[in-house]
């Protein structure tokens, strides 16, 4: 087209989309272009404008390395990642919720009730529950990969005193499905705002906090994987999640219990001689299409 | 809000600002993000198809640098800047065109009727017009920042056999409005196609040839900058630019003339041997709001 114009640009874009172009590349870039084309002519923006979002987006790229993650951080604040997670939720399964950026792959094997919080101090916490099917059978062989913040508040990658795996831990359960283990119970905390997202936050008056929450991935062959989190009934932080991460079903409550109520059978089991938090969690798959 | 849906998100995303906001940064946030979650739940946008635009904005992240601006290339392809300079054009001025990611800063100054092409050799292309206003007086003291391909199509700053300056210039004009300065003909050229952006051209079947032209800037107290070019009618991408730059107004004719036909008053008059090119191209600026 010889004569671009405001108004025939977006037609002019897909006019340039060879014939043989893959239909579903062809349909997603129609659909970012055409509403990357509304918001600018919506918003009439500004040259000034534009170069401020260019300079954001060079910004997450001078910081983005290996630990910090902050486009991914752009899209859980502004609901992007939560939003492609509620698409492909299943109702039969345990909601899904936003990945993060702290996820590490390789977490060391934690056996059967074993310990995650190794030698940190803080409100004891044992955690357990089901792997199991939509019919309500256990998966036997199902992996839950687990990690959490520090009684800092801080996950491994961002904290020097952490090694690279300390509240990261891969269980795989057996024919019951259970999975259990103890640990110090998370915090809330507050996602990376020093950066480029942390301007936009503090732009738009909203702050950097997230509730506390148990992060699992939950795998078994032939079922589809699960990325979700738990969240305790009573965080602060639970109706104004900066990542849009919490569901109604991913709620749950931390019960208070004796010493004495401890279960044989754990890493931990015969030690205890305070009051412990436990909560039950089971996790619920859908098969593979 | 503790149950955040795919229906209701984006009305949770509004509820986040606070009510102090800038009006301006909440109509921009407000756009953008609505925009953002339509086009993941009209393409119900999948985990991986996520992925791979994180991946995208990565992959601009890594090569990213002084010399490198993917991210404004990136907007280049999808239309983005062609918008915002059309948005932003008035219809009593000249075009604007896009910015592109090869002006530099701090060009030597070139008197009128300066040679522009130094040592470099090619088809001799002698420009000039007058920087007028509205009314068509000439614009005293107008600055043009002018900047094109050298004869192997590549800018100063993609060859590292030419000095930052070369085929750049400025030209300040006199109080008749005029400019002049020879210069080889530019020719046409890809956009570099080696990083995210070009496996974006690729998997829509897209080229990524530019019409060959000259780049210019041009300011003046008191009125609105210009950036434009300026396309030759003969060029076989007039129809195709990758960048949407091509207007109507901005297309001219070279014009083939005889040594014996080149002015007086050029750096170059006297030494002309060869027939010529000469295109002339007046610039209408607007005065600011």
């Amino acid at each position: 087209m010889r004569t671009v114009t405001k108004d025939n640009i977006t037609d002019v874009f897909m006019a340039y989309l060879a014939e043989d172009t893959d239909p579903r590349m062809r349909e997603i870039m129609g659909s970012l272009v055409k509403h990357m084309h509304d918001f600018a002519r919506e918003t009439n923006l500004t040259h000034e404008e534009w170069r401020a979002g260019i300079a954001f987006l060079e910004g997450c790229a001078a910081i983005e390395s290996e630990d910090r993650h902050e486009f991914i951080l752009a899209s859980d604040v502004l609901g992007m990642s939560s939003l492609v997670d509620m698409l492909h939720s299943s109702p039969e399964a345990t909601s899904s919720s936003v990945l993060g950026p702290f996820h590490v792959s390789g977490a060391p094997a934690l056996a059967y009730g074993g310990d995650m919080k190794r030698h940190y101090g803080g409100p004891l916490l044992l955690a357990e529950g089901v792997i199991k099917d939509t019919d309500g059978n256990p998966i036997a062989g199902a992996e839950l990969d687990i990690w959490q913040t520090a009684p800092n508040g801080l996950y491994a990658s961002q904290d020097a005193e952490q090694d690279t795996y300390s509240f990261h831990a891969l269980m795989t359960v057996g024919d019951d499905g259970r999975y259990a283990f103890t640990t110090v119970k998370p915090i809330e905390y507050t996602v990376p705002s020093d950066g480029p997202v942390g301007d936009i936050l503090r732009a738009c008056g909203r702050h950097p906090w997230r509730p506390s929450h148990l992060h699992y991935i939950v795998k078994a062959p032939g079922y589809r994987s699960l990325v979700t989190e738990i969240f305790p009934n009573d965080d602060p932080y639970l109706d104004e999640d900066t990542v849009f991460g919490v569901r109604d079903d991913l709620v749950m409550t931390y019960v208070g219990k004796p010493a004495s109520d401890f279960p044989e059978g754990m890493a931990l089991s015969g030690s205890i001689t305070e009051p412990f938090l436990y909560v039950e969690f089971d996790v619920t798959l859908v098969a593979e299409d």
